[in-house]
């Protein structure tokens, strides 16, 4: 299903840190400290939209953004998720998944072009172990 | 699967017109004749999240999604197409699918927050029924 030859877009992978790859799509995490925020990639060149996806993709897609959610509800224990896949900066096809609270910086705005704060690497390291710990179970060793 | 206590909340409702029920979902055409934007609302009460929907409604929300995004292509061919699911200000669970152009007067930001424009009614009767009738076959009928 994933694509040897997949490459992630510059401009994502230099903001944001690898969590672990899925049956479908590779997880990062923003490098954002104001915001808990992941992002799926399906690794496959070549996509934009989500209907680039075959029918089997767009349901493990669909299952991969419900778990981030659920990863993120656990660790974060947030207000409120938001999903989306816009594209218009970078066309490459990602799915932003972000634990919002009413008390964030941009709420009840979304978060995209707001404000930027990188983790510190401590902050960081922890983040990403807990996040990788509940996705593990759920990794993609092919 | 959809719940006949279902309603709209009424800062949907206000903003927007009723084109069709798909087996999970209401589509809504928003006022707006700056963006072509639908929005798809599940037909069940108390739902916030993507992942307040079972396994099987989640596969349901994501073809009709798919769909929504194929409509929306054959019909405006547009550059680029936006999908959230954000719900910060009206928490029940609705989901945008816009299509984006290149000289939009919001490319490259996000069109939330930004300016309205409601169709006249003759723009709205042409797009509606153009939209109908792609969507039609797919209509759910109780």
């Amino acid at each position: 299903m994933h694509d040897d030859k997949f490459e992630i877009d510059e401009r994502l992978s230099s903001e944001s840190f690898k969590l672990i790859d899925l049956k479908l799509s590779r997880v990062l995490l923003m490098d954002n400290v104001l915001f808990p925020w992941l992002i799926l990639i399906p690794r496959k060149q070549n996509l934009t939209e989500i209907i680039d996806l075959n029918t089997q993709e767009r349901m493990i897609l669909m299952e991969e953004i419900s778990l981030l959610s659920d990863v993120l509800m656990k660790v974060f224990s947030p207000d409120k998720l938001n999903v989306a896949a816009l594209g218009n900066i970078v066309p490459q096809l990602h799915v932003h998944i972000i634990a919002r609270y009413k008390n964030d910086i941009a709420w009840p705005e979304s978060t995209f072009g707001k404000a930027k704060k990188a983790y510190t690497t401590a902050e960081r390291l922890d983040i990403m172990d807990a996040l990788i710990k509940l996705l593990s179970a759920h990794q993609f060793d092919g």
